[in-house]
């Protein structure tokens, strides 16, 4: 089973792959798909999914995970961030991939045990769990953050299993 | 010239078309794309490119204009609308067609003269304008005053001329 865990930001969407079989993690990956400052917003949607289409191609994921943005009080941040995260959906959903959602609180709660950790206990804890070499990126580390809760509901049976 | 309007919304989708040659509106054409509520988001998403690129592989449009949705104070509105509109967005740049952007109030006072105009004002002088024998509902309307938005900025040179 693959699970691709997504988190949409308006300059870097970072994503993290995990390869689980009989509930164990056999190997994981990640990266980051830049978004120019610069570039017109229907250009960078255009980018996002021509570069998470050649991703999802190629690990060919029978799960995904979004996360659902944290956007505070900024009305226009949180425009903006849907129109990132309603394309990363519908490149998943046109590959008829499930999306699973869950908040950054959520999330960090599942790989930390805190839902207020920082960006560098994540990364820490994201490293210690799946035994990587070097630390993946912040973004990255958040995409594989978002995979692992997934991977975590499953294992503790609050999201049917999935095989 | 074929101009597409759209007016994102996260039940209702209302899609302008305009065709224009020497800067004459020859025809229009207009419909609604719906999404239901029950639907997953995603899904929803995925039903909305389905639709629209079958509008624009029909009328290939030259040039597109999405509104810029006025959402009010509804973080929460405002971000699932974004997924919406970012997934139109996508569609068309895909197709490599230019997408320009008008809020609700530069379309309103560009049809009606009026800023603040009324959704039937609006419908009452897109049907007298393009001499529509019934009234064009709603959002197929406001899809139709997106269009002329443009059509209006071209013929006012405020857009460079469009061939």
């Amino acid at each position: 089973m693959i699970i691709i865990g997504v988190d949409p930001g308006s300059r870097k969407c970072g994503y993290g792959i995990l390869h689980i079989e009989r509930n164990k993690i056999l190997a994981a990956g990640s990266g980051i798909i830049n978004l120019e400052k610069k570039v017109l917003l229907e250009k960078k949607l255009l980018h996002l999914s021509n570069e998470l289409k050649l991703i999802i191609d190629q690990y060919k994921p029978n799960y995904s995970v979004v996360e659902s943005i944290f956007y505070g009080k900024n009305i226009q941040t949180a425009f903006i961030l849907g129109h990132i995260r309603g394309v990363v959906m519908y490149c998943l959903s046109e590959k008829d991939i499930p999306v699973y959602s869950f908040s950054p609180r959520e999330i960090k709660k599942s790989v930390t045990g805190n839902g207020n950790a920082t960006k560098s206990q994540v990364e820490y804890m994201i490293q210690s769990i799946l035994n990587l070499k070097t630390p993946a990126k912040e973004d990255a580390a958040d995409g594989l953050a978002c995979a692992m809760c997934l991977f975590n509901r499953i294992r503790s049976s609050e999201i049917g299993y999935l095989t």
